[in-house]
């Protein structure tokens, strides 16, 4: 461990896609708890395709990072200091946003949970129980309103929610169709249950691919990426059709500038197609049962996670970039210090 | 009275924006009842901006006309055969879609209803107590739950559904904002009961003026028009806003093309929006409460509608041309004979 707190700082807003060089590596100190607050230290910090929109002065659902300020982020981290009396040091605990590219965090009780090592191993606490599977849950089930025997199409479906929601949609009796971007993560798609995916690179007529994949339509179409595989399934939907629109990965390049292309305003009405902007943070109230729900399939084997991890708080842009560019092959986490020895209790 | 029944057939189907040529005028016989048939003599006919869709071989959600078919439509007509126990001769019928343009049609006693002229005047039946009301009425209560105190944003304002679609959204305690394409519509959108209007046509910047009418954000937007309407109505969507895609009169004129231009994927995800497409005929089974209720706002001139009523068989298509292209005040109806004097009953 080094002395100190290295921190990387937002330097400036990205143009299009963002570069390495928007961000700065800084040393900052080891903060003190307050009342109701610990200090964690890292262990593993996340990268998630949401900050993209952070990192912009366009309208957000959620407030952005300046420059200046330490980037946003969850982390799951090993108590080293606690004000408050849920936790003492040694506990591991995970929060979704609030650790920030750093080694040291001093964070509100309010924003931690504990991590139960029994139930899941460290990285399933920033994934499958964490944002990435509250997301998946929620799209497919609250705001997708999956049943079984529906066709349900995953965008992204190697990233980091689309694994997840893959499995949710097998584990609820779905049909699951993934598109992604390489033979590799087709594969891949497979291997996590998919049903079939579909390498939308090496497709001259995608909609044709996806008619293939979904010769009775698309039911339900969790979409993470927007442009031309959203194009591809809207022009394949199923009569009352649900499209969630989860993410826009596709436009990270293009983030504040319009997005010109084909609408399908007639496809729409004529499915009688609902199509619905999704925050996770809108279902808080119902996390706990998820995450409960979650866990379980989690502990009894039934849903697993691949992982992607880079070592070194220095590579945490880096990794973040590798995402932006579909580089990664799993749940794309920095891992910042050795994962603490099982502790006897 | 002319002899036979004269008929409007679909020639063929048009290339973007339909001509009159697309129809012929021809000479039929006037039909015979079959068992659990009436023949009506129509009094008006119907022409609507969905029948755009149904004279294409695009896909759509309904079965289309073929060249050489009498084209469709709803009408009012005074039954002058019946072979059906509901109904006998003198009695006024309304059918949505069965009637067609042509002066006699057979028609099955379960495609019309009765016509009650002490509730309203017939013209209504084609309009806030018929398709026009129903699709007003659903598309506002169950497709965009709106609520007291709701910004709702209605396109093609004054047309007939946006017309009676403002009236529910004041009745129901909603701030109702129209969207049309002159200053005389402006003013018939005012007359009608909205709170303001805007014509499209007039303003350099659309966006800025929606924001301008709608300071807190669109809460619901039943949208009839696509198009530019659309694009300037999307970038100023409250969080969790319900748009709710009725119509797209505005790709009249370019029909089976892709529509391309700005998207609002991120706007949508940010806003949480939902999107539906929207057909009247899937609330058929609520349709006879929700009847009832619009039947009592009009009985009690809480609502009311204005017509452009053409005259004569012969200008069907013409009015309905007049419709496509905004030029028509009102609910655009034919009027193809008198209406009967009231019976002593």
């Amino acid at each position: 461990m080094q002395e100190g707190n290295r921190q990387w700082r937002l330097v400036s807003y990205p143009e299009g896609m963002p570069v390495e060089t928007n961000w700065a590596l800084s040393d900052g100190v080891i903060p003190e708890a307050r009342a109701n607050e610990i200090v964690a230290r890292a262990i593993y910090l996340d990268v998630a395709p949401y900050m993209r929109g952070r990192i912009s002065p366009q309208r957000n659902y959620a407030a952005g990072v300046k420059p200046g300020d330490v980037m946003l982020g969850g982390g799951i981290g090993e108590v080293v200091q606690s004000n408050a009396k849920q936790f003492k040091p040694g506990d591991i605990v995970v929060t979704d946003f609030s650790f920030g590219w750093q080694q040291y965090a001093a964070l509100k009780s309010s924003a931690v949970r504990r991590v139960e090592p029994e139930i899941a191993s460290l990285p399933y606490w920033l994934d499958a129980l964490g944002l990435n599977g509250m997301t998946a849950y929620f799209a497919l089930i609250e705001a997708g309103r999956i049943k079984p025997g529906d066709t349900v199409v995953i965008s992204a479906a190697a990233g980091s929610v689309g694994q997840i929601a893959g499995q949710i949609a097998k584990l609820s009796g779905c049909r699951a169709i993934g598109i992604t971007s390489s033979q590799e993560k087709v594969a891949f798609c497979k291997d996590v249950g998919y049903d079939d995916a579909i390498n939308y690179r090496a497709e001259a007529d995608l909609v044709a691919a996806v008619a293939r994949a979904c010769p009775r339509g698309v039911d339900v179409f969790i979409d993470n990426t927007a442009g031309v595989i959203h194009e591809a399934v809207m022009q394949n939907l199923a009569t009352h059709a649900r499209v969630v629109l989860v993410g826009s990965i596709s436009l990270a390049g293009k983030f504040g500038q319009p997005d010109v292309g084909p609408r399908f305003h007639r496809q729409t009405l004529i499915a009688r197609a609902t199509i619905k902007g999704f925050l996770v943070s809108d279902y808080q109230q119902d996390q706990a049962e998820a995450r409960q729900r979650m866990a379980e399939w989690v502990k009894a084997g039934m849903l697993k996670s691949k992982f992607d991890i880079a070592k070194g708080i220095e590579n945490t842009p880096k990794a973040f970039l590798r995402l932006l560019t579909s580089q990664n092959l799993g749940k794309q986490l920095v891992q910042i210090a050795d994962e603490p020895k099982a502790r006897s209790t």
